[in-house]
Formats: structure tokens, C-alpha cells, sequence
């Protein structure tokens, strides 16, 4: 029995982004045929009529469990933000992270999020709720050693990394995540690099999101953070790095030759005031730029479809360019090329045969999608107009996970009633 | 008979933004009561558990009828971006503008506004859809005289400033809007003003969306907009301004000594990159601000929600301070301050009683607004991650228009399929 969705118009993002219309059939994990196909008897078929299907989207940085502290430091620029965010986390417990991680992977899953790269700590909380949801991930706990106990955070990610086995579906993979420059040591640094370079592991990191870290950098190692970086052999793995805003040039030209990948985070950089990505000159250079939309308490959602209109509203106000990161552009942003930032380009990130089956569908049955036809263009609206209320349908990994904007394996009223209770506890003990 | 909403969070808006618990009493068109009241024998109740109730969302500045053009002319800056919108609206036809009205209006209420300010062409076929959706509004034709036909623009519309009577509701006041200063010539905006101040109509018009339209300003007049205007005795009327973007100091000063009321339009200045608001110098000077989509070919919804959390993002980016417009503020604009800068805030942009009843109420049945508590603030939560797929229930006037998110008096389908077969023959027309 297959998956048939029916008589779609759907963006398969492969190539320069174009709307098609046809039929998408999905066989176990993947999607095995696109087109003016048929369903066969017994098919479970998804009507397509009135609605738009997409690659699910990508949310290449996050830190799922901050649901909880969501909206917390409000008006604080980073460091500031951080020094109260930092204190706060101490006081989560494991089942604190658990329901804080159900509720994200929800949220993420009723706005058409079909894989997100994590950053947080406490592996196995995160993986429970993930073998619940039923979402995509790419986990790693956020290491820091400015405590001197780095290696001891290194030692249990690995053993996650190394020893955990799903039940044969792959919706889980690992990376290494030191948090920053400016929270971790040199020998850290290459320790972690080395055990990923062991491992094929990518490297997720937080790079330049303000100006100070640069500073900071230049005064502890004399140089800006990627020739540091590229110098202690960091940038020889695989690495994709959330924001990137202060670069110069030598800069961008090392995170090209170095192949980093970018997560553009735009909501959260503009909440922290933290800059505007210098994306153009980025792209110039051919680096490939996902999109994430980092912790709720920075956001306070998670909620990609407004991180890709932010990032084209962003772009063209800041270079006083309308032209700037067209829809098509930040649509290829949220799906293919996020999928890429995340090295799983092979895997997800577009619609076709052979790639694995995360798919989005939006009901187009709403006022901001009409009128829509060859110059009202529903590429434009979808990235200027759609919001997470539009969801309708979720297929991640071949199943359906949302089915009529409701989450088809997770009580969503107990995950309510839970985080209402373990942030009452929370607030009490920070 | 009356409406009784019991038992709800709901933000007054009132003095400084304060989340407040108790039931709200509606007889007629106003609010009555609202506090700690019981449902009387016989009154609708609306039961207001996991909901928030807020002020309607005052759209200070919209061209409600180019839902036809959504997101036409994509990539365009202002001054191209005209130059093809104009000449294509040319091939509107009456019922176009009915139905294109009528589809804004839908779409607006859906998203919790209740009252919005139009400038766009022909009244009547506004008035029509005005009184099949029930939603308010301040009309205006926009006036432009560069091809010698501006008075008898005026004197149709003068005709419905002064003749119009609708079913004593009230919902509907007139504005006169001349379009700009550069396709208005003086003698004609002298005339506008003039007729403007003999029945005490405000006047709307957009002012200083672009540095072009500075340097046309000073090439013709020898002056900047802002004095200019005040020395043609514009200023002396009840003027609110979409835009006002770029404006010098002196030119602020006069905003304030005049009393000219702003709309900030941002996601329509984002997409067109015309520029920044210079938010927190006209609040320093006491200017009022309010908020507004503009049309939604630039845009390319009428999303309140949206500008709301845009004015605030952008305002903290392009500052380099992630305290500027802090959430409160943002809400007020979008509610309290949009009513001011269309000077009804005698009559709405409140809850109290005395206030014509125009409310809108969330359902906080969403995962983006959970946790929710005196930490993490539901105001925040509302203005950086609300959506118009939250509203769940509209009072426009005192009466249920939205229930359940759907409009209670309009065939929506009808105005999807109307809309879809009038955009395919006006595009063959253009």
C-alpha cells in the first residue's frame, strides 16, 4: 500500500522554483514516482484539489527545548540575554526538556517543519520525544567547557552518537555542537572536531552573531573567528554555523573556500538586535544559506514560514534593493538549500522519485491565496502571505504526522496541560 | 438582549498594555460593562476559556481593492513598481473593485481587524461590499489631478462625503485623500484641504515614502514635503500620513507642531525597500503612530498581526537596540493608536465601557502560546507569534462578523470563485 497524493499543484524546488501540477506517489520511506501518474487500488490517496504540496521545510538551528523559556528576556541584546537565559536552563529538569522538546517538535510539525537541527542538552529527553513525534532531527547537545567539564559533555554525546539504533526508520542523526568561539577552549575545540572528523559527524556551531564575539575573539586569539577557526583545523569538518552576521571579507572567503554552511536566523536576529547577514555577498561567493529559526525565547516561535518572509523582507530593506532574495529564492532557503546546510541534500530538501518522503501541504483555501494564477503568483504568496494556520497535511519519512493542521500521534491537549504545570514548577525554582 | 463575553484574558489597552481577567458586557453598539460581571437572562454568551480578547486591529492605511494586483509586480522598487500598478488598474472594472473589496474585507476580518482607512477608486462600489461585510471603515477616493481631471475626482467624492446615509450603524466615515504631493499639484491640494476643513473630514495621504519623492518635492517647490505642506495651509486640516519614512528633523518638528498623524506601513516599506520608519524620533516628539498594510499588491496580505510584529523586529534591527518598540507598544499601535491616528479614538481602539464594541478574540489553543504565565508573557507571545489562523471570534460594532474563524455574513466560497474568474479576465484586459 502507498501514499497517493492526487491532482496537486505542488513546487518540487529542484532547479529554479516552478509550479507543477501532477500526482505524487510514496512507497515506505520514499517518494517513488511525480507526475501524471495514477493511484493503484488500495492507495491511501491525500486529494490535492485547492491545496499547494512543497518539500517539508528545514529549520536548520533551534533549540527545541527553550519553548519553555519562550518570550523570556524580552528587550535584552545577547549578552545580556544570555547571562539570564544561562541560570534560567539550570534549573530545567529531564522531564522539564521532555515535554518542552514535545511541544516544539509539534509546533514545528503544525507549521510544516518536516527536520531541525537541535542544540540543546540532555540527548535522551530529546530522542524520547522525537521516537514520540515522529519528526526529523539532527541532535547534538550544545557543548561548553568554561566550566572545565566539557569533556565529560563530549564523552556522553558520543555515546548517544556512537550507541543509539532506532527502529529502522533514520529519522535521527547526530552532529557536535560546541556552542561558540567564545565558550569553548582551543584543545576543546580540536577534541570535538577530531571526534566528528572520526565519525563523518557534522559540526554545528553559532558563528559571528554579534559584534562583541568578534572582539572577543580578536583580544583572546588575535585574530577573527574563522581564520581562528580555519587555523586550529575546525573548518577542515564539516561545519554549518547559525548566523553569521559580522564577517569581512577574508571572512566570507574562508567560509566559501571552507565550504561552512550558513543557518539564517532572521527573526531572532532582529528580536536581539543582533545585525543583518550579509547574504548577498555570502552567496556571491557560492556559500550555501539555510534558515533556522533559533530558541523561542529569542523568536518566540518556531515558525518558518515567517523566518523565510523575514529573511526576503529583510534583505530588501537593508540593501534598499526590492530585488533582493526573491520569494523563489527564500522558498529554495527553507527547503533545499537548508536541507544542504545540513549535509542531507541527498536525502530531503526537494520533491522527486527517490528522496525520502517530508512533504508540506497548504490549504490554498484562504483570502491572503487569491487571486492566484499566472501573474498573481501563489510562489509570492506563499512567501509574503502563508502562515502556519495554512497547514494542513504533514508527511515526514512517508507517514502522515499532521492531517487537517492536527498532529496525528501526539495528544496535543496533554502537551498543553503538561507544559502549563512543569513551567509553573520551573519559574518557582529559577 | 445583549452580547456577553465571560470569563476572559483580555488586554484593555487602555493605559499601559495590562493583561486583565474578567467579562465584557456589549448593548448594541457599545460596550457597557467589563469586569467582574454576570451574564444576564437571555444574553449570547461567549465563553472565553484559552481565549484572548483585544481591541480590533485599526488598519490606518490600506488600497483594499488591489487584492486583484496581490503580489503583482514583485521586485519592483516604489517608483517602477507604480508605473506598472497604475496603468494596469486602469482596466478595473466596477464589479472588480466590488469583489476585490469585498475578498480585503473578508480577508481583514479574518485576521481581527475591525476598522480599516481605504484609498482607492470608486466609492460605490466600496459602499456596497462595506455594507454586505459589516466591517468599518474610513473611505476615501484617491485624488490625483496630473491628467487635468482632479476636480471632477473631488466632486464625486464630495458627493458621497455629503450624501451618503447608511442603516444607522455608523460604520462608514469619509476621508478626502490626496494620492501624494507629486501627483497632486497645489492649487488642487489647496482645494482638498479647504473642502476637507468646511465638513471636518480628515485627510489622507502618503508622505515621504521615498527619497525620490524628497528630491521631486525640492526640484518643484523649493522646499521639503513637510514644509511645504505646512506652508500651502495642508497641515491645518486633521491630516494622518501612511509612510513617513524620510524626513529630517525640522520636518518631524512640524509632524509634531502640526499634529499629523502617522501609519506605518513596514512590510509594504520592507518589500518596496522605501526604507525605516524613524520610529523613535517622532515618538520623542509626541507624534502619534499607527499601523497599517498598505495594498496587498505590496505586501501581499492585510495581515495586522504581521505589521505588528514587523514594526517592532525592524525597529530593533535597524536600531542596533533590542529594547526599541517593546511589544506593548507595538499592540497599542496596531489598536489604541491606529484609532487615534485616524482621530476615532473617541469611539474605539479600546476596551471600555463607552467604546463602540469592536473586538477581536484569539484562541491561545495554538502551541505558540504555550507556556504562558507572569513570565512568559502572553502579550509577547501575541505580538512576535500570533497568526490571523488564531482569530477565532470578531465584534464589529457589536455584532459577531468572524465566529469560529469564518466570516458569518459572506459566502467566502463564492468570493474565491468570483474573485478567480474576474482576475482572469481583468489580466487578459491589462
Amino acid at each position: 500500500m502507498a501514499l497517493f497524493i492526487k491532482d496537486i499543484d505542488y513546487l518540487p524546488m529542484t532547479g529554479s522554483p516552478q509550479l507543477k501540477r501532477g500526482s505524487i506517489r510514496i512507497e515506505g520511506r520514499r517518494i517513488t514516482a511525480v507526475g501524471a501518474i495514477s493511484p493503484q487500488w488500495g492507495d491511501e490517496v491525500i486529494y490535492g484539489h485547492d491545496k499547494l504540496a512543497l518539500p517539508g521545510f528545514v529549520n536548520g538551528h533551534c533549540h527545541a527545548a527553550m519553548t519553555m523559556l519562550r518570550g523570556f528576556g524580552e528587550g535584552l541584546p545577547l549578552r545580556e540575554w544570555l547571562s539570564r537565559v544561562q541560570p534560567a536552563e539550570a534549573a530545567l529538569r529531564e522531564e522539564d526538556i521532555y515535554w518542552a522538546s514535545l511541544l516544539a517538535q509539534m509546533e514545528m510539525m503544525k507549521a510544516g517543519v518536516t527536520c531541525y537541527a537541535d542544540m540543546y542538552f540532555s540527548e535522551e529527553c530529546s530522542l524520547w520525544a522525537l521516537e514520540e513525534s515522529g519528526i526529523r532531527a539532527v541532535l547534538a547537545n550544545g557543548l561548553v567547557d568554561d566550566d572545565g567539564r566539557g569533556e565529560g559533555r563530549l564523552r556522553a554525546m558520543l555515546q548517544w552518537a556512537d550507541h543509539y539504533r532506532d527502529d529502522g526508520r533514520g529519522l535521527v542523526s547526530f552532529a557536535l555542537a560546541p556552542h561558540a568561539v567564545y565558550s569553548c577552549s582551543e584543545p576543546f575545540l580540536r577534541d570535538i572536531a577530531f571526534e566528528a572528523r572520526k565519525r563523518q559527524l557534522p559540526l554545528h556551531i553559532h558563528i559571528a552573531e554579534t559584534a562583541a564575539e568578534q572582539e572577543s575573539c580578536a583580544a583572546a586569539h588575535g585574530r577573527r573567528v574563522l581564520p581562528y577557526l580555519r587555523d586550529i583545523g575546525f573548518l577542515d569538518g564539516r561545519v554549518f554555523a547559525a548566523h553569521m552576521i559580522h564577517l569581512d571579507e577574508e571572512e566570507m572567503d574562508i567560509a566559501a573556500e571552507k565550504d561552512v554552511r550558513v543557518v539564517h536566523c532572521p527573526q531572532s536576529n532582529m528580536k536581539l538586535a543582533s545585525g543583518v547577514l550579509p547574504y548577498r555577498s555570502l552567496r556571491r561567493r557560492g556559500v550555501t544559506v539555510g534558515l533556522g529559526t533559533d530558541g523561542a525565547a529569542s523568536n518566540n516561535d518556531l515558525d518558518m514560514l515567517e523566518e523565510t518572509r523575514c529573511a526576503s523582507l529583510l534583505q530588501k530593506v537593508a540593501s534598499g534593493d526590492a530585488a533582493a532574495l526573491p520569494p523563489g529564492e527564500a522558498l529554495a532557503m527553507a527547503t533545499r538549500e537548508g536541507a544542504k546546510a545540513l549535509f542531507l541534500d541527498d536525502q530531503i530538501g526537494t520533491i522527486e522519485p527517490g528522496k525520502l518522503a517530508d512533504i508540506t501541504i497548504l490549504s490554498l483555501w484562504r483570502p491572503h491565496f487569491y487571486p492566484r494564477n499566472d501573474v498573481n503568483d501563489v510562489m509570492s504568496h506563499v512567501v509574503y502571505g502563508a502562515k502556519n494556520g495554512d497547514v494542513h497535511t504533514v508527511i515526514i519519512n512517508g507517514s502522515v504526522r499532521v492531517r487537517a493542521g492536527k498532529c496525528v500521534d501526539i495528544d496535543e491537549s496533554r502537551v498543553y496541560h503538561e507544559i502549563q504545570k512543569r513551567a509553573a514548577g520551573f519559574w518557582r525554582r529559577v
